[in-house]
């Protein structure tokens, strides 16, 4: 135990010592890193489905659930992705070193604000082994140090793929401590993570709500969480119903296991006697289990009972909430009561309630006459994403290269003194 | 205490509804309201300055220190910067709405980053009144709710401030929630409020080290710390040695108590000889204590040891510990192991020496030529601060009014589904 954590604070200061050195890599190199480290994931394709194979035997010894297993298992096409997911990291643009702003006083200082690396980074994930070559990818392309501590049901394949990279590293002569893998199961390790204040910048917890409760009761260093997506569709009486009615589908069974899908749907009352019973019956050809409040029941009979804890819940399933409100008002008022701060959107055709929802509704992403499905790193055109934030302090929503930046003040004087 | 919990859980949960109202006010309005708290502050002057007076006299009843009951003591001087503090907030852009990005996708989906408040903030704070108006001043011009717990020796002059303040909100009809003053001097209060992570969305403390670390130990809420200021001042074998001085003698002896001071000086060792002498000569005659590495010893003499703790500590006081390095990259090894990443400045005149210090230093804030001392939002601009952030998430340096925003993403559609 004592030997575990002294093991861990090794790690620790070693990647702190190490992130120093990436701020002296330039662009090019880390793009032509990237691309080696795609083809040496190839090239060693083998190994590493060998190594996914142990995991995949484990977890099946276990008995554990085939959604897990499915997530754990790596294959040739899966292997070709995580590569692809490199080549289009090192084609993005580099944030770092980019000037935000220039300032020049009136004593002739000279403020500069800098894009810079936020340092060392955390990140405690669950069982996809593709996560271990995406977030290196992205946290080498922001010239961040990153510690990885995948789950324990993956160890084999994240140290088979953090192998690979690494040693693309040590071949272009770059302190390989930039990147860290956590090499032990034990679930104390990330108790002893969180207190490393000194050598830590930032914590990214990827998982269930749990893990993300504890990681933020427990730790000393800044976290970026992502607890859940309520996402709410509100269909305004100014609605174009046929829209409303592909969205609400598309947004809840095109993949209804993924945190922007939608969870909850407010009918405006004008329009819900007309509009309930087809929306209904679509959801129902879609197999999806719906609960309504009192009045959606007295509209349509054969849907079972919302309760209270509903409005609250993420179901990641083919279940959907629905209730009649009175007034676009009232519909911000529940999203912002209930909802999770991820993604909401309102269907009308009028522009003055879509700006007050967009102004009004406080979610990372507001949308109009769209489905939420589109928060995604991929789909704004960031090129991936590292994970969605669902907090207001320093990044919203999806989080890809810039929001793994910070900033600092260079000033440039002549000699100027405080009078 | 069952109660003074339920109480402050109250406080919190007015507060939250009320964050909602402050985005349907407009700017005109927001200034206005800013304009009449500062008349109203130099009209009700009579009031604050009584109840300024009970503090002042249970300080000197408890023989609190002079400096304590210095920065308690409330003055017609005082006051009326108060107020022109709030006028000169009415004056800055307001930074709300503001559209930091526009991105139109191929699938036709618009796509803006918009700036918006941040929510509710708790200010933890201690003795100066003066903390209460410019709080309350910079949290309503961002359309921020704010709950201020300020400091027990202060509460009769924070009550009376906040009275005034709170009644020019219910006369232009403002929810008055939007701010709220912990009425209770119970320690308690704070352990409570940071656990409220449903209605608080960032705290920050401004205080001594151990408060900072406390509410970071004990917060659920996202926290901005300002830990401590030891600034370093490099001067390289490439310098103007007159400046250097100047600059030196400024950033240690102008202020000595204040954050941004120089605590740490680093010499090039190719002009330790020449420098030190004429250097510490002009420290003595500023009653500045000198604490030397053993080889700025053996150049001068009469000089206190400078021991390892020495390199982490902030003075705050007359006292100056002195290092002679052998290069530019020690210089910068020993600011980013031992600083507290707040203002470091080098002093050269060769170029290549500056854009090394600046792009390896860590700091929120990293100067050529120039004391450190101007890290402060009035110096960069920013028409005040409510704090100075050694974090790296968020926010670095002087924090203003766009420091107290986050973003979010408001997305226009057509009907958009996701493929």
């Amino acid at each position: 135990m004592v030997n575990l954590k002294k093991q861990i604070i090794d790690i620790a200061k070693r990647t702190k010592a190490a992130c120093f050195s990436l701020l002296d890599i330039d662009t090019k190199i880390k793009n032509k890193v990237l691309r080696e480290m795609a083809e040496s994931l190839l090239k060693n394709r083998d190994f590493i489905l060998k190594e996914n194979h142990k995991d995949i035997d484990f977890a099946k010894n276990k008995n554990f659930p085939g959604a897990l297993i499915d997530r754990l298992t790596l294959s040739d096409k899966r292997i070709k992705e995580m590569a692809a997911s490199l080549i289009a990291i090192s084609m993005l643009p580099d944030p770092i070193g980019k000037i935000i702003s220039k300032t020049r006083r009136p004593n002739g200082l000279i403020i500069n604000k800098v894009r810079v690396p936020i340092g060392v980074i955390v990140v405690i994930y669950e069982s996809r082994p593709n996560v271990t070559s995406d977030c290196i990818g992205l946290c080498f392309k922001s010239s961040n140090a990153v510690i990885l501590r995948g789950g324990s049901e993956a160890i084999n394949s994240n140290r088979a793929i953090y192998k690979i990279l690494r040693e693309v590293l040590i071949k272009n002569k770059i302190n390989p401590d930039c990147i860290n893998l956590v090499p032990f199961v034990e679930r104390n390790v990330i108790n002893v993570l969180l207190k490393l204040d000194n050598y830590i910048d930032l914590v990214m917890p990827r998982g269930g709500e749990s893990l993300i409760r504890l990681v933020t009761e427990k730790s000393k260093i800044p976290v970026i969480k992502h607890y859940k997506g309520v996402c709410h569709i509100f269909v305004d009486n100014m609605a174009n119903l046929e829209m409303a009615l592909k969205i609400i589908i598309n947004a809840k069974v095109q993949r209804p296991g993924v945190c922007n899908a939608v969870e909850k749907v407010l009918v405006h009352r004008d329009i819900a006697k007309n509009f309930l019973p087809k929306l209904i019956k679509e959801l129902k050809s879609f197999n999806v289990e719906v609960r309504g409040c009192p009045i959606t029941k007295r509209i349509v009979k054969d849907i079972n009972n919302a309760r209270e804890a509903d409005w609250y819940e993420e179901y990641l399933d083919l279940i959907l909430a629905i209730k009649v409100v009175n007034s676009l008002e009232d519909a911000i008022t529940h999203i912002n009561y209930y909802g999770s701060r991820h993604s909401d959107s309102i269907i009308t055709e009028k522009k003055s309630n879509a700006l007050r929802f967009l102004k009004l509704v406080d979610s990372a992403c507001v949308y109009q006459n769209a489905s939420t499905r589109f928060t995604d790193g991929f789909q704004f055109g960031m090129g991936g994403e590292i994970g969605i934030s669902t907090d207001k302090i320093h990044a919203r929503g999806p989080m890809a290269l810039e929001e793994l930046t910070t900033y600092k003040y260079e000033i440039l004087g002549r000699g100027q003194i405080r009078e």
